[in-house]
């Protein structure tokens, strides 16, 4: 166990996201290791959940006194067949279930990209559309929010045809035009960072759509498609300006880090990972 | 020399955009290849250009009868300060002089990401305005078109800040509003296929701002940002899709196909790469 530095009043702000240390770490000790750190919250991968059980890990979690900024993931909606979106849609039921058993504030849907050899992208956003609107019902009745993440358009063959924020919004306006808050987005900033009209969109989404904030950093030059996002600070992704127009917006909730980093974050010591998390968050936004 | 089949009447309307042999063959080999293929078009890097000299490939271009759909590249124009900035535009104006001589169709701009140590995206979108704005009335005398391509958003922060249809509109809009021709976009699959407004925005284009189609393929899975291109058909790009918007809003030239493929094409026989283009080219639009 590693002697932790003092704790600032920011630092539970901060959520983390189990990703970031999940290749040195078991769920139950990301939960520690937060505890330890004075970090605010965590957002647990289903993988991890199977692995621990999800009863056991609501008891720490809570135990723990941490915020779950969200379940990742549900989603993945397109299939090549109705058979294939309906167990999508099963799926995404237990994932509600689960987020509602952690006390989450949000369940992620990473929608899914194209279905196997389909070149037909405006289907498979289709497919999305009918998916969310398959299960809000039951989303709502569990009291769980969904959060759509827009996911940078490099991912839109093969993890999420939804890529702007423009279309995250439209989609909750189509399936949720009262604006409950059941149906929301999860704003990333590795993926929507580029978007020419950002700041417009997140003000539209407002407090009602704002469900998650997650951060990290574009690195200068990226080497990977999925597994090179930088720790806050070290790229060039305008933190600041990003949480202020969140901020503006309304959204009052904690940042979530998420770095996936197969060549350095994952390669390091954990502790030293939270450490630098909970530094850069300080300092970066 | 390698054997060329027989010529089929579509051939004409294929160009070869040079980078796709580039590792293979020198400008000079490039053109003799597609004159012997019987392809319609090239499109040379400045690169090339250089070693080759622009006078003798301009000649054994016109000599050939090869339309020049493009010459690769302008634009890069964000810079730290004003000295750099002003180089930038100095570099376009000769690039404008160099597609005259080769009597190329459009210039194309590959705008420029951030400066070195900046997060400031809008002010690098402000240097590209303010730099095609330096270089247009040049362009114009020239009779030389500019074609601002806009790139994937995974190029955003090292190659280009123009990364939509809507972003390459709007400036042309703002930069010549009455639609002269002389500024407009380069279309290429690769960067625009995920738009979800993409047949909408290729209509507004119209015939006047659609400059210069390019063609390859995005794969499933991508391995590499820049260099993992696809050949025609081997993707899940919907070309036959894209090539009916671009027909329907007015454009009637060449399909320029470009391919950077480190592991793949580039390490091919540059006869069979060119005999695969012709073959794809013939089913996949």
């Amino acid at each position: 166990m590693t002697e932790v530095a003092t704790a600032h009043p920011e630092d539970r702000l901060l959520s983390l996201n189990t990703a970031t240390v999940r290749e040195q770490w078991t769920l139950e000790q990301i939960i520690d290791g937060c505890q330890r750190h004075g970090i605010g919250g965590i957002a647990p991968w289903r993988d991890q959940l199977a692995i621990c059980g999800v009863d056991k890990a609501a008891a720490m979690i809570r135990d723990c006194g941490l915020t779950v900024t969200g379940l990742c993931r549900g989603g993945m909606f397109p299939a090549d067949d109705a058979a294939g979106r309906q167990r999508a849609i099963d799926d995404n039921l237990r994932a509600i279930d689960d987020a509602r058993t952690l006390g989450a504030e949000c369940l992620v849907l990473v929608v899914g990209g194209l279905p196997p050899g389909s070149r037909d992208i405006a289907g498979a956003r289709t497919m999305v559309r009918d998916g969310i609107g398959a299960v809000l019902a039951h989303a709502r009745a569990a009291g769980m929010p969904l959060a759509i993440e827009p996911l940078h358009p490099m991912y839109a063959a093969e993890r999420a045809c939804i890529n702007t924020m423009a279309q995250a919004l439209e989609l909750c306006e189509e399936l949720d035009p009262g604006r409950t808050g059941a149906l929301g987005l999860a704003v990333d900033v590795y993926h929507v960072w580029w978007d020419p009209d950002l700041e417009a969109r997140i003000a539209e989404a407002g407090r009602e759509r704002l469900l998650a904030f997650h951060i990290c950093d574009w690195l200068v030059p990226t080497r990977d498609l999925l597994v090179d996002r930088g720790m806050m600070g070290d790229g060039i992704i305008d933190l600041a300006g990003i949480h202020r127009w969140m901020t503006a917006a309304g959204y009052d909730g904690l940042r979530e880090v998420e770095i996936f980093s197969a060549e350095t974050w994952w390669k390091r010591d954990p502790d030293e990972v939270l450490a630098t998390c909970l530094d850069r968050h300080r300092r970066c936004l």
